[in-house]
């Protein structure tokens, strides 16, 4: 068979390892699909990149990749969802396949790109846009294609997940953890995008309209960051058996659909709880199945090329005997997709780690589990500490049972307006993942 | 599309899985392959199926199956290698396509099955076959395919998982825990295939070749079953940082492959350690995406149904737009297996816990050392405890570097000749899987 061209557009750290392991491994890919790969243009701007181009015809300009009739499939490895759409665009209108490694460009436009792939007839494929190396999106799609998908929830921000380590493993701080990854090249120095949850958001809605068979809907992700953990959480959490995590959960009812990114206490003994460091890991609750773990790296130049060769390589055993879209992009037929609608995170369910300031004084721990009550939420455990010597106030630390996050707002309101409360009610989510 | 007609042989557990998931999700699986599958034929001799057969043709002769002209892929979920065998050659003589959740039929017979299925163009689908529900085979065979995998190791027999680690969690001896898992229907009335590491086996001869892309080779496995270990050694590894699980490992060098099963220690903290009951997983470890794991159910009806389906699903998706074997039977194309040679176990390096019962003198502990020492061996930790009062041995504890295992045995046999050291010296290897 004749190799494959392939063209990359993009040469920073996922570009230049791509590049490195179709060189390194030519001979693996040849055996087992019996083709080789060929890098036939490279479009980049980057004048050092870490990686031998010997021979390699490379192009400043992207787009001349995208023109190029001797390319059959164009890698999208440049990030971003402006040059980025626009390149992929222009390789679907000229009936290329495209792999690409951009959650942005999936999770905010995959709607509409799909449509125009599936016009003309070409693959879009994404396998490196979710938590890297793992074979995720292939696990979904085709590994539980027989299952009734219930829920998913993911560890899929390895920066999230390795300040969330280190604050557990050592007593630091929130803060103090983030500078420590800005300079070990873990964290952007705007860290925004990493531990306010939006890069997790876009790789969960990526997997939830994979798990449900629905159009991807980025905007009704809800999220919360995991900048105001602090140590004392991190360490009554562990009291409690539990460990705080960065999730992405998905789940579906049948009257619609959860998304949501917040940090979440999970019970110790779960083996997401154990996962640590920059790792991802995702769990997925088929009806036939039942939970099944898949655990990596969720970035890095290396196993995230390992995830973009891999959809080249499908593509090739695809292409060599039939049309390109074996699989549909999301899982589902594209007519069979089904708009479900998304819900408010005050309509969904979860247990709470609440803590609160309270006085020293008799009746005020009444008056909390009054207002609880009242609310119809029953406590599950309760630390109540002595007062250091000195202090006024005590920490009082709960969990509840599953409760609507509407009523729960409504009780943390009140519990806040009793003058023996101190500051604000710290509230955390509580996911069994059972 | 016209629904896939597909034959179903042996009707147990997991053949009633598969009947009962097919039905309840038969709208999930039309709307992601564009085709239902319609059970045309069952074969069974079971007269108390644990599923609804409402309309389904059932016949006692699983052979009519093979030779039913309307049936596109025939499912052997029998078990055994004497009539499943036959049964499959049949089926591929008749041109049909073969899934199957078989691992000893694969492990043993896979060769020549998949040589005459190679011959007839049609596909012979084995997802079921390995760690029930985890689709462990899609991962490695297409999801790594970018990579050149250096070792695999997987808790891969669920009942060993289950023994091990209700003797962790409980302190509780082998042959307890056996009868628990035996009145649990975890553990069969004859444990020798679990226990011994012969199910392990099956399994780790096919990941292995997968892996590697070599033919099957398993008369050359490796295995130590898990009988002979005491509640005293899984306290100790605990003590030492470590757990034990009762491990398949398969590792490619220059000059050879390991494949071995034993019972092995862990370091605590890593994923796979924190794997328990009757859940399996398994560790893979590629050049370009480092390790990956994957975890979930085993076994089980639903599980391995799922597994079952998926591959049925997948051969929809493949045979409606061209020929069967897109992906190949082990990942390598026929004519680019290797035959690796397999290492003999003593050709093997690992590092050892040993635990030996010494005298209470001095100069045992350095009589002991003094051996290892000449043998090249070094200690990384020790544990020596005070004897009972009136007892006149104590035993010692050793962790050991990674040596070769000829030279450990030679080192160990003079241990043992030492008239200060009372029983055979306890030796269990040990993994950091790092």
């Amino acid at each position: 068979m004749n190799p494959v061209n392939v063209g990359i557009c993009g040469l920073g750290t996922v570009g230049s390892g791509t590049v490195n392991v179709i060189v390194r491994n030519q001979s693996i890919i040849s055996a087992r699909t019996g083709c080789a790969i060929r890098i036939a243009q490279i479009g980049t701007r980057s004048g050092n990149p870490k990686c031998d181009l010997a021979g390699i015809p490379v192009t400043r300009d992207v787009f001349a990749v995208a023109d190029n009739p001797d390319i059959q499939i164009l890698v999208e490895l440049i990030g971003g969802t402006t040059i980025a759409k626009e390149l992929v665009e222009r390789a679907i209108a000229n009936g290329k396949h495209v792999v690409t490694a951009n959650k942005a460009l999936i999770a905010e436009f995959g709607n509409e790109l799909f449509q125009k792939a599936h016009e003309k007839g070409v693959s879009i494929a994404f396998e490196a846009a979710v938590a890297g190396g793992i074979p995720i999106i292939r696990s979904l799609r085709e590994g539980l294609s027989a299952n009734r998908i219930e829920w998913l929830a993911g560890i899929i921000n390895g920066t999230g997940n390795f300040i969330l380590t280190e604050m557990r493993d050592k007593g630091r701080a929130f803060a103090d953890v983030l500078k420590e990854a800005q300079a070990l090249g873990y964290a952007e120095a705007d860290p925004t995008f990493d531990v306010e949850g939006i890069d997790a958001a876009h790789k969960l809605v990526i997997l939830a309209s994979l798990a449900f068979g629905m159009p991807l809907q980025f905007d009704k992700v809800f999220t919360e960051g995991i900048s105001k953990i602090s140590p004392v959480d991190v360490a009554y959490a562990g009291e409690l058996g539990y460990r705080i995590k960065h999730l992405g959960i998905a789940r579906k009812h049948d009257h619609g659909v959860e998304l949501r990114v917040h940090p979440t206490l999970i019970p110790a003994r779960r083996l997401i709880a154990n996962v640590d460091g920059v790792a991802n890991a995702v769990v997925i609750k088929g009806d036939a199945v039942g939970p099944t773990l898949y655990y990596g790296p969720g970035a890095g130049s290396e196993p995230t090329a390992s995830a973009v060769i891999s959809d080249i390589m499908d593509l090739i055993r695809t292409i060599a005997v039939g049309p390109a879209v074996r699989v549909p992009y999301l899982g589902t037929r594209f007519d069979q997709l089904q708009d479900y609608p998304i819900l408010p995170i005050d309509a969904v369910y979860t247990s709470y780690y609440l803590r609160m300031s309270a006085l020293d004084k008799p009746g005020v721990l009444s008056k909390i589990t009054q207002i609880l009550s009242d609310a119809g939420i029953s406590i599950e455990a309760l630390i109540q500490k002595q007062p250091w010597e000195g202090e006024t106030e005590v920490p009082v630390i709960l969990l509840t049972n599953r409760v609507l996050e509407r009523d729960m707002n409504r009780a943390i309101q009140q519990i806040e307006q009793l003058d023996t409360i101190g500051q604000p009610v710290v509230r955390i989510r509580v996911e069994s993942l059972s």
